[in-house]
């Protein structure tokens, strides 16, 4: 199948996406830490676009993008399918992953990292999109109740690793136990979940790196 | 397989989307049509998360966002597919559509709906992206050179179609023949193909229809 490589960041939960996919698919690969201060060459001629990791390098070709990585990971390798066989499911996956990156990370993000009314606007659409899925997963979609990982579980740990870290990182808190019982407890069933375990990077270091990326965020704003 | 119906709005881009794939699927379907500004139950019921059409409503079960229900559509019935075969290519296709729709199109509307500063800042990010996808046609990637039409054909209809009569609204040039020969060319040819003739909305209605728009945002934008 040729060789599989993977240009990541440690702290990236982009890059946690495809260490955990290509564990699921026992796939071995080369694994290559890049810093996003100062890109390698490799970075910037296999993804110009984005010029962003993660990228999955297979037998000399890049994909950029961890939601289309994870795709193709599905594609190539068949064994252990992380999106559900039946179409109508598959297109929940996609929805729902889509809706966590798009929709749900975002505002999450502003309202942690900045501050002042950009962060209080952002804290409001936040809780917005937070009751969505929190309602979501109160009918029971079955999407959020597998016992391996799936795709939406693969996506959803930067809701149950990140958020919890940046939330420590920046002194304020969000993502609740009492506000939002059921995304918590899902969080919990992903970190729990030994593919994610062994691939975590270690708390207290991500935890740091917050703090630093904050505090140059808000330093940065002041000066604007 | 059940009954099949699309909720879509006539000046959509999203929405041209789904009545290509549906032509090309060769399915039946009931269509109706959503007034925007007084959402009817049935979008606020079907997509409680976006609010938004186009939905894809199959034996009563919605789905939406454009591009998961090109992948669904796709999944669902398999003969003359969009997607290509090969996982290495399926994975193109889908990073070139989320590119169009994520990376290429924002700074597009912006650069032709607003003025001043906003839109200065914009056309230099749009003009970026428009290079990125003219080099990326001139490198031959084989994506862009298809016969019928593919998933970032269908997905590029908005390229084609909307940004010229976007431009015409604004009295704004920015996607122009001399600074972008290939991305033209391959916009020639996704509105030459019959499938796509056959649903484009009429020219000079959309027209008018972007003129009350930008005048609408203007006026806006003007008493903040």
């Amino acid at each position: 199948m040729g060789e599989v490589k993977l240009l990541g960041f440690w702290a990236s939960p982009y890059s946690l996406r495809i260490k955990e996919a290509l564990k699921i698919k026992g796939v071995d690969y080369e694994y290559d830490e890049e810093d996003l201060w100062n890109k390698s060459q490799q970075v910037l001629n296999y993804n110009p676009v984005h010029k962003k990791v993660p990228i999955l390098v297979h037998a000399g070709k890049p994909i950029a993008e961890s939601l289309v990585i994870l795709e193709y990971t599905d594609d190539r390798w068949k064994g252990n399918p992380m999106l559900p066989q039946d179409p109508y499911d598959r297109a929940q996956a996609r929805f729902w992953a889509k809706f966590i990156d798009d929709q749900l990370m975002p505002p999450i993000l502003t309202a942690l990292m900045r501050s002042g009314e950009i962060a209080k606007r952002a804290r409001r659409k936040a809780e917005e999109q937070l009751n969505l899925l929190e309602n979501e997963i109160k009918t029971g979609n079955k999407l959020f109740e597998g016992k391996g990982m799936g795709f939406v579980d693969i996506v959803g740990v930067v809701v149950a690793y990140w958020v919890p870290v940046i939330q420590q990182a920046a002194g304020k808190e969000l993502l609740v136990q009492k506000s939002y019982p059921r995304i918590c407890s899902w969080a919990n069933r992903l970190l729990t979940c030994n593919v994610t375990r062994e691939k975590l990077p270690p708390h207290d270091k991500l935890v740091s790196f917050y703090e630093d990326r904050i505090a140059a965020i808000l330093k940065k704003a002041s000066r604007l």
